[in-house]
């Protein structure tokens, strides 16, 4: 039996002052909460339509598909429904590439930009203090599981940068060709900026070298290209095609 | 004034069936507005909290933000609101490459792949019929603008595919590593698959080519790339890196 306090619980984990509050958050899916399962996720409560899945877990409930829908974010939820505990993230390794991202709006970007470091092999992210926070449902869903392996930190990214002794790299309209690396990126820190405004004037400033995608000849709109996008193809000319 | 009715009728909009019905559909956004403005798509109506901007538009209505609240598709309303009429898409022209999409799903990855193509300089995508609305809302918002300049068809792709005569080109989780190519791909027909299935099997049979972003290394997670960001990372290589 599922009461009705547990249904406004459920509800209230869309919003981070409550994710917080109750060092928790919600996984829709077999795939993405079979990865967090897989990658030691402590689960709190799983739901599911359909409990011969999961056999192992405790506090697994049987629900039916009209109370899925009250307590899920998705228009079509996904038969399984798990709250896990929120997890410390662990510290930084300065000797492998770290991609930093200020002031990230979008929750599909940020899942999908988790997704896209881990398939290159970059394992950990920085976001700045007032970016999505990476337990947001739509960011959980568009990372397909890889939130559960990437290591992100949020933190104030200019003292961050300042303090790191490592290589900035921004990534600008205008900047060098991405195109015309000769050999991967192996450590340093790569940052990309904000949606609507880029990188800011602030951060670069203090930014070593400046990369960018250029614009094809006679191409006038449109005036970027969307973030996630951007990032795919920063990752695959730094890793992906000397791998 | 606006009536309820009115009100109404905007909300409705939201669904591709009465978008259909009234060959109509919504755009949002100052930036975007304008862009289908210059695009010459016809304005029914234009919904502003601030009307000193768009003086030349008549059916131009003073709205106040609770209003705009109410007819909105975004979580924050960005000023302005128009109805478009929907237009006749254009025929294709074969001498340049065309991208097709097979029965794509989400509303944020077509409208960041309409985007990613105008910025490579693609002009035409295909969709097969059961793809994601063009008109959709999160399509025309993610497109940033792009979707009133990008000639979009939908059709049957298998029909079209056999009888078009072009060069057919894959991609696919195993093929041809696109790292690889050493000139552009200037036409032909490069065909996407669905978000969780890729290409299907009977469109597979009949391709001429496939092409791949090869899996790095020791890299076992995740499954896949985001379809628009592995559309971003073929046109990279297929178009950027040679302009």
């Amino acid at each position: 039996m599922v009461t009705k306090n547990e249904i406004k619980f459920i509800n209230s984990l869309k919003k981070k002052k409550f994710r917080d509050l109750n060092n928790s958050f919600v996984v829709e899916g077999k795939k993405s909460i079979s990865e967090f399962i897989n990658s030691n996720y402590d689960v709190i409560k799983l739901y599911s339509i359909d409990k011969s899945f999961f056999k192992n877990i405790e506090n697994h409930f049987q629900i039916d598909f009209k109370l899925l829908k009250k307590i899920s974010s998705l228009i079509n939820p996904d038969d399984h429904l798990a709250i896990f505990k929120k997890r410390e993230t662990k510290s930084l390794d300065y000797n492998s590439l770290i991609i930093a991202l200020e002031s990230i709006r979008d929750p599909g970007n940020l899942g999908t930009i988790i997704r896209t470091c881990e398939w290159f092999g970059v394992k950990q992210i920085v976001c700045s203090k007032d970016s999505v926070d990476l337990y947001n449902p739509k960011v959980v869903q568009a990372s397909m599981g890889s939130s559960s392996r990437i290591n992100i930190n949020y933190l104030d990214l200019k003292p961050f940068l300042q303090a790191s002794k490592l290589q900035t790299f921004g990534t600008a309209l205008k900047g060098e060709s991405i195109y015309g690396l000769k050999s991967k990126i192996n450590s340093g820190i790569l940052i990309f900026g904000n949606e609507a405004n880029g990188i800011s004037k602030e951060l670069l400033e203090i930014i070593d070298k400046k990369f960018s995608i250029p614009r094809p000849k006679n191409q006038l709109f449109p005036e970027s290209l969307n973030l996630a996008s951007s990032l795919a193809i920063f990752l695959s000319e730094i890793k992906g095609k000397f791998s």
